[in-house]
């Protein structure tokens, strides 16, 4: 954890002290579950570290080991709860990118047909020198 | 890990095995990264458990902890090697989720300024009394 962890104090901290409430679903050293307030779809709940970082390349790793781990479980207790069978997990990180608390929060979206999250999807096409190029870049800093 | 590890064979299977090639960014003993070859934005990435599990409901508590903790640093290398700052992670379950590939993959998708995921956001609000009822549900899952 770095000056972030105590600097950046979000309405997320806030339910972690338990000074704003929330609907708790789960709890762990590390990380906290609850219902969104303003769910997009019935079921639709918040995981979060209690590391208080703002996106998830600023996270230890052992908080994300941890975000990680307590998922399937969750889901599992999502869907047994709603009776639906699909879901989007969603994680924004940056203004651009539509998030809008920044403390670190995956979204868990329980589908209902038409009813849930709606993506838009516009494919391009990766040429193998491009590919090539890329990951090659990426891993580099790895 | 149950029967679903040796019956579930998709396209992944492949490309952990070999049989695919990829444009790979990280390896580690439970996880493999690799470029999205149909990219929606520049450095358009997967993270996949070794494990071949369906969906996140299904998957190992170990390979889930495990897919959760390299992922700062994927993310690091991507914007370092993008320069973008903002990215959505997005991981689909189900058909009605948009999954096309019946393994759990998650979505590393930088975003830069109107190019990247397209969000459809339609919140609606909790109300007390619905939220306790349905976090109760759940919790009772788990």
């Amino acid at each position: 954890m770095d000056n972030s962890t105590t600097t950046n104090h979000t309405i997320f901290s806030q339910i972690i002290e338990g000074t704003i409430a929330c609907h708790k679903i789960y709890e762990d050293n590390h990380v906290l579950s609850f219902l969104d307030v303003n769910p997009i779809s019935h079921g639709h709940a918040l995981v979060i570290p209690k590391e208080a970082a703002a996106t998830m390349d600023k996270l230890s790793q052992e908080s994300a080991a941890a975000l990680g781990a307590c998922l399937p479980k969750i889901c599992r207790a999502i869907l047994a709860a709603t009776q639906t069978t699909a879901y989007n997990l969603l994680q924004n990180n940056g203004t651009a990118a539509h998030q809008a608390v920044f403390h670190v929060h995956i979204h868990i979206i329980p589908r209902y047909n038409d009813h849930g999250l709606a993506l838009g999807w516009n494919p391009t096409s990766l040429s193998s020198q491009q590919g090539t190029t890329l990951s090659e870049a990426i891993a580099n800093h790895l």
